[in-house]
């Protein structure tokens, strides 16, 4: 017989895997997960069960043609003659009966997606012998009849009908309403009842025959491969098809074979705070399924100690070395079969947001992984998760919830309960108010309505559902199938048992939970300062993204990661993302000043000014204003630099409404009304003559302050008196004025000089120095595509990836996202929405190119972002890739970008930055 | 003496010249053309009067110094002995006197920017002199006040006023009007006048010294290249300051010296018709301004032949030969002095549309030019000019002019009057009228208005004036300073002479030659069937660009020129285009034809309706209309591609007023009316549902087919049915699908199989076969970044240049026309227009970018342009450059971008693709 490949392999020849493997990422491939676990933990000398492995190799070979591949099944009869040896059992004999267990395992995890089968190797003879054995003929009957059902359904795909049906009326005749009060007859009369179901479906017996059950099973597991869940699943997951299963065969334990046996779960360290401290329960004389269930109240780990000392030594010496050997906190499973301990499974504990934090720090305080490991230990969402505001829990404690649904979104949300997407976004844009979008179920028109809000409340649909997916998208807060909730469209009310909300009353919604109160409950952020692990861990993150040779500059030198910066308009804000970790204010915007209550009106006469003279009139009235702001800033942010935007948007983001004052005026037309008639009238005209069809891309930006200078001037002297009063006062500042929206340099070079000569004024009139930019936004594809030409003016670049995103595509943010944006997601034509995570292939390549650009002009161009992109761990790490110097993000972001910035930093560590276009 | 520079020539030193300069360019640059002319003529054997020119190098010595260059002067002693010799006479001789003229002359024409001094050498004595040897006492004292008066204001700069007034005083006192009224001794009497105020304003007297004389006048003529005029003129053309003038002494001719002297103008060949036949004037016993101010009654050149037959054989002779040595009509200008001919002036004369084209295609049919510099010689504008609209002749003789002002901006224009802007926009968009704008004159504000109309009209400003400026650049006619015009603003009247014309009376406005008539003027374009001239010329320029090659691809290969195609919705316009030798039909736009009195209120129930199936049904009747459409344009352009552009605006363009109809609904509820309300609320909230921030930006293009794909469907199979049907019926068809506004490739990966299935769907049924292309627009920047994925299924690309500079840019064009383009062109912030001439730095680019990596994809990727740039000369250059297969345009704009294409091929021929990004 020629030589075959080997399919097979025990545990304990893990080094022959790896060598035929060559890597452990190989040996993972070849065995699945799970395999390559059993296999190292038997390398390190842990207690697991004797068993092998058929490899993903085998798995592809069968699927290509039905058959086991040749010499397979020789190699399994030969394996399974060393685990009996190495058990002491024989596989089918009704003496000492080996059973085992055939489970698939893919090199990545899909939970619950394939098939496994448990109890092989019991048949009516082996049974009879195993109640000998054990003395337990219930635990026997009721593990054989869990043998023929699963390879009913499992093996052979019959209905889960076929054996439930028996069951439940098997239960009803007697009585029962639990399968806990089925008695060892009982389960032995379902037996037969289950082999004769599955003889008449089947059309022949159940297998007698122990190895025939072995091959039927290890070809299910195959098989369920390319299932259709699976299949789905890998295609959501993006796992490929060509990978395979592994089929591993071991040999089953049993905990419940007397008050020498038991089984029981553990973590290394506790899994919500993280402290170093083993966690875990057990159960003397049971089966792994009891613990988990509840049936029977478990004990805590530490009493191992003392009821099987001995045991419970060798438990923590092993899971110790588990520890050690994966260098992270272990999820651990065990079973004691007289008085014999087993590992079943280890793998990387599942946690809290607070505990990843400590068990990262903690165990790189111990020396067990280093600091960078201990950085990317931390997801970026782990630390959102962790400063997400959430509901007070004291008041929690006291609120009555008012109805609890699915937790489809995480979050908490306090708002007034408005039940149509279009009355819920008018309150929110018009009204100012905080809103709760509360339907029914929501469909793709009624997404403007959610995005408005501040939470979503529907009372059908579960986690999948489009209101749910549609939150998660947008990282609005939402709670979904809240069934006891009646929603009364007609009258605008929702009820529950009697107790009525009306339409605009408060409710608080927590997307965490799921719960939903009446009123408005206190939210609250927790405060960073307190939580001195996740500071520890920033500032390991910060020293990562500073040293001074993370990237290589095209022309070769070193330079640093990225720096965090933050978004901020008030001084309240600035100093927020200061002791957040932000390295100075990325984006000022200053027209949020112009919609202050007392200020707007002479904002409003100073655009409806016919003359400059007039115009300047009221300027002048602002200009003191505009300066004590920036005053407060540049004091928070004493020593860092502040980017302050000149105006932005189109002036008539700052009058009335047009169409409430369109109706006024048809009002009074009709019914006759003369008095203040006119005047209206004339405001409407003047309204009417600022109005664009696409104000996006109309009259804003540097446009405006080409054709009306006045504004801008009056903002750079504010910016420039500001800042030289607080050097007198010995503050330090940077400001680094940014005009926006530039699309050639043409632009720069007829208002940058202007500005500069303001500046200098200013700085002469006050007798002060200091060190100032003028730079802009990089946000019109133009800019990009020609940004060479721009360095020679701007000292900076601040990429507006927002506009850029939307020029750039073409999409207009607020129709995109209401009408086609989900849509476009859903059917996988967009990866993501491109407003959230930044379009590298597009939008990404236009920054690339203008940054490549720019530095070729300008080799010490400062570059950052200020789009909301600068706050997304995805994005963040573009940035890094392309050479930015920093990232803009929210205050709130802050800790999430500098983590985000160390785990770019230390990925492509020394590498240089693509220049490709 | 060390031999200094050599900075004066002799005109018959030309050889000389061209030894040293190395060119005939080098030439120009030393002697200036004026200079370089003369020399020109001279070598030619043409009887030239003597003269010597002084270097453009020795102005820029002088520049920088102030002084003549060592040797100059020297030089020109020694040039002056030869001119003596040569004509004979003497400078300063009273005997036999020579007078000179010292004229400017730099390398490139500035008409009237600098100095020229005449009649230099005249004095006291010369004076005297020369009555005695001309009798002609009034000629020479007339010509000796004319250099005093000369000299002080050009070389000395004094006010014009310091003659000016004792002129004016003199003939006042004598009771004259015109200056002919003076006698010789009134003259004589000026000349004393003329010197005496000179001395006094000077200081010292009008120098007697001829030589003295020659030199400050030269000196002038040196410093009048840096005057203020001088400079403004040169930064506005873009002449190099660097390149100083020369300055040219050539003997003074009279045609006033006799019977047997005279001078004349003429053109070798007729400059209106094109007629190979002379066409000039000429007076006997007369200086040229006698001839230009049409004092005496001229005679035809024809006659001269009888009069003085052997001078006109010469000058026949010389003018022929003039011809032949520059390949083009000459306009010369002669004086005969005492019976000698000599020849002034001759360069290449200006001439009509008409004659341009005549001139070229006859001189190559006569083997005097090739083919392709007669091709070169006539411009596209040349072309358009003759093809634009005109009012008809005959109707213009029988028409009452009704006023006259400045002919602004050419083209015929005939449309209701509106007296602001707002109400012509709104006329023009919603009633869809044709409107004339009439206001005393325009701002900024009013730039909407004039876009939306046919023509402008105001009654003040210039040719300079905003008005004109504006419909210059937006090639709209237009007649300004219509001053006897009084526009009566509040009546909505004008009024000339009692004439009234009310708002909304049509009027026809001829910006062609500033002419206003009340009523409907007919306007007819030129037939182009009736061109002959021109359809030979875009016959060879056809084939310039057809030839293979012309162009080499970036893989070497080569490659042929730019087609011409045409955008055409409708069948006559497809006919028209081929008319006028279109080669395909690059883009026909579906929905115009669902904008159809009797389709729309289809479209719009298909539109409101709530389910597929319900749309669908609307849907089925409009196929066989949109199939008919497409059957049409088959048969028009049988044999040639056909691409139709998919459904491209947003809906809501299809809807009913929103404004109007909420006026309605809040008149009604005002009101208290009720019938009808609802209808009309309902229909209101949809309009308001379909409403979009930034509609150009917003649900619309390939993003509408994805969300609603049965319309494009529906088009699809209306597309192939009349493919097939044209097909049974022998007709050559080639259907090109066109996805419009596509951003990803993934958008093309959802909707093009799903198109192409009903394609194959439809030639199966049908059992026809015929060749089909899909492709899509390149529009949106992202497309164009990411082109070479989108050509993985787009087999062809279009360039849709309007949107692409749109959102390149991130200007909306309606609000940037009407809200800063204009002064962003006068400001020099934008050189041009890009929506008319494409930006060849920003929106250029990202072309090129698309069409490389395309075709790295799809080698064979068809590429071409539809958006309006596809008319433009500049913009046409630019697609061949770039590798375009063709350009395609509005109907009437063919052939002249057949011409633009064959230019581009001729400046770049045999060149490689522009790659470099």
């Amino acid at each position: 017989m020629a030589e075959s490949k080997k399919w097979v392999y025990l545990f304990e020849e893990v080094a022959e895997v790896e060598k035929y493997a060559g890597s452990w990422d190989g040996v993972r491939g070849l065995l699945g997960g799970k395999g390559s676990g059993l296999a190292d933990m038997t390398r390190a000398g842990v207690p697991v069960p004797p068993g092998f492995t058929i490899t993903t190799e085998a798995c592809n070979e069968f699927r290509k043609t039905g058959q086991f591949p040749l010499g397979l099944w020789d190699q399994v009869l030969a394996a399974l003659k060393v685990v009996e040896q190495q058990s002491g059992k024989k596989f089918g004999d009704p003496l000492n009966p080996l059973l085992v267990s055939c489970r698939s395992g893919a090199k990545f995890s899909m939970p619950g997606m394939m098939n496994t089968i448990l109890n092989i190797g019991l048949n009516d003879q082996v049974a009879g012998g195993m109640i000998k054995l054990t003395g337990n003929p219930r635990f026997v009957y009721d593990s054989y009849r869990r043998l023929v059902e699963m390879f009913g359904t499992t093996v052979f795909n019959f209905d889960d009908e076929l054996f439930e049906h028996p069951l439940a009326e098997y239960k009803a005749g007697k009585g029962y309403k639990l399968d806990l009060e089925m008695t060892a007859e009982d389960w032995q009369a379902l037996v037969a009842t289950f082999k004769a179901a599955f003889k008449k479906q089947a059309g022949f017996d159940f297998p007698q025959d122990v190895l025939k059950q072995l091959e039927l099973a290890t070809k299910a597991v195959f098989e369920s491969w390319m299932g259709k869940r699976a299949i789905d699943y890998r295609k959501a997951t993006g796992i490929s098809d060509d990978l395979g299963t592994a089929v591993n065969i071991v040999t089953m334990v049993f905990g419940n074979m007397g008050d020498d046996s038991g089984t029981g779960v553990a973590f290394t360290r506790n899994p919500s705070t993280g402290d170093k401290k083993m966690m875990g329960e057990y159960l003397l004389n049971a089966q792994g399924e009891d613990v988990v269930a509840g049936i029977r109240n478990t004990d805590q780990i530490e009493n191992l100690g003392k009821t099987m000392p001995q045991v419970y030594r060798q438990f923590m010496d092993i899971t110790g070395k588990l520890e050690k050997h994966y260098k992270d906190m272990q999820d651990v499973e065990f079973t004691i079969e007289r008085g014999k301990l087993w590992m079943l499974q280890t793998r990387n504990g599942k946690r809290t947001a607070k505990s990843t934090i400590k068990i990262a720090v903690d165990m790189s305080n111990e020396g067990l992984i280093s600091r960078e490991e201990a950085v990317l230990r931390v997801t970026p969402e782990v630390v959102d998760a962790l400063l997400h505001p959430q509901f007070d829990e004291n008041s929690k404690k006291t609120a009555v919830v008012y109805a609890k649904g699915v937790n489809a979104s995480p979050g908490a949300a306090v708002g007034q309960a408005y039940f149509d997407a279009d009355t819920a976004e008018e309150m929110a844009k018009e009204n100012k108010q905080q809103t709760i979008m509360v339907r029914p179920f929501t469909k793709p028109d009624d997404v403007h309505g959610m995005i408005a809000s501040q939470g979503v409340l529907t009372s059908e649909g579960g986690a999948t559902s489009h209101a749910a997916v549609v939150a998660r998208q947008f990282g609005i807060p939402c709670v979904v199938g809240a069934s006891m909730i009646k929603i009364d469209l007609e009258n605008r009310i929702m009820e529950v048992d009697g107790n009525v909300v009306k339409e605009g009353e408060w409710i608080s919604v927590d997307g965490t939970t799921g719960q939903v109160y009446i009123g408005k409950l206190p939210t609250s952020a927790p405060s960073l300062e307190e939580q001195t692990d996740l500071l520890t861990l920033l500032g390991w993150a910060d020293d990562i993204a500073a040293r001074k040779d993370i990237r290589i500059l095209p022309d070769g030198r070193k330079a640093p990661g990225l720096q965090v910066w933050a978004n901020a308009d008030y001084p309240k804000d600035a100093r927020r993302a200061r002791s957040y970790g932000a390295k100075g204010i990325g984006l000022c915007r200053t027209e949020h000043m112009f919609f202050e209550t007392e200020r707007l009106p002479i904002v409003q006469k100073m655009i409806l000014a016919e003359t400059s003279a007039e115009r300047t009139g009221y300027l002048d009235q602002l200009l003191p204003t505009q300066r004590k702001d920036f005053d407060g800033l540049f004091e928070a942010m004493d020593g860092y630099p502040v980017i302050i935007r000149l105006i932005d948007p189109p002036l008539h983001e700052f009058m009335p409404d047009e169409e409430k004052l369109f109706e006024e005026v048809v009002t009074m037309r009709v019914k006759g009304e003369t008095l203040g008639l006119k005047e209206k009238e004339d405001l409407l005209a003047s309204i009417k003559s600022l109005h664009e069809s696409n104000p996006m891309m109309g009259l804003r930006g540097v446009r405006l302050s080409i054709t009306m200078p006045e504004i801008v001037e009056m903002q750079v002297r504010a910016i420039f008196e500001a800042a030289a009063d607080c050097t007198k006062r010995g503050i330090v500042v940077r400001p680094e004025v940014m005009i926006p929206l530039t699309g050639t340099v043409k632009e720069l070079e007829w208002i940058q000089p202007r500005l500069i000569r303001i500046a200098r004024t200013v700085t002469e009139e006050k007798k002060v120095d200091f060190h100032y930019k003028f730079g802009t936004m990089i946000e019109i594809p133009r800019a990009a595509v020609t940004a060479g030409e721009i360095a020679t003016l701007a000292e900076f670049f601040s990429f507006g990836t927002n506009d850029l995103t939307q020029m750039t595509f073409g999409y207009s943010r607020d129709d995109a996202e209401r009408n086609f944006l989900v849509t476009y997601v859903a059917a996988g034509i967009l990866p993501r929405n491109p407003f959230q995570t930044l379009d590298r292939e597009g939008v990404g390549k236009l920054m690339q190119m203008a940054i490549n650009d720019g530095r070729k002009t300008r080799p010490e161009l400062e570059v950052g972002i200020c789009g909301e992109h600068g706050g997304d761990p995805d994005s963040i790490e573009w940035c890094h890739m392309i050479g930015n110097n920093y990232v803009s993000c929210s205050p709130f972001r802050v800790p999430i970008a500098r983590l985000a910035a160390a785990h770019a930093a230390l990925k492509y560590s020394g590498q240089k930055i693509a220049e490709d276009k």
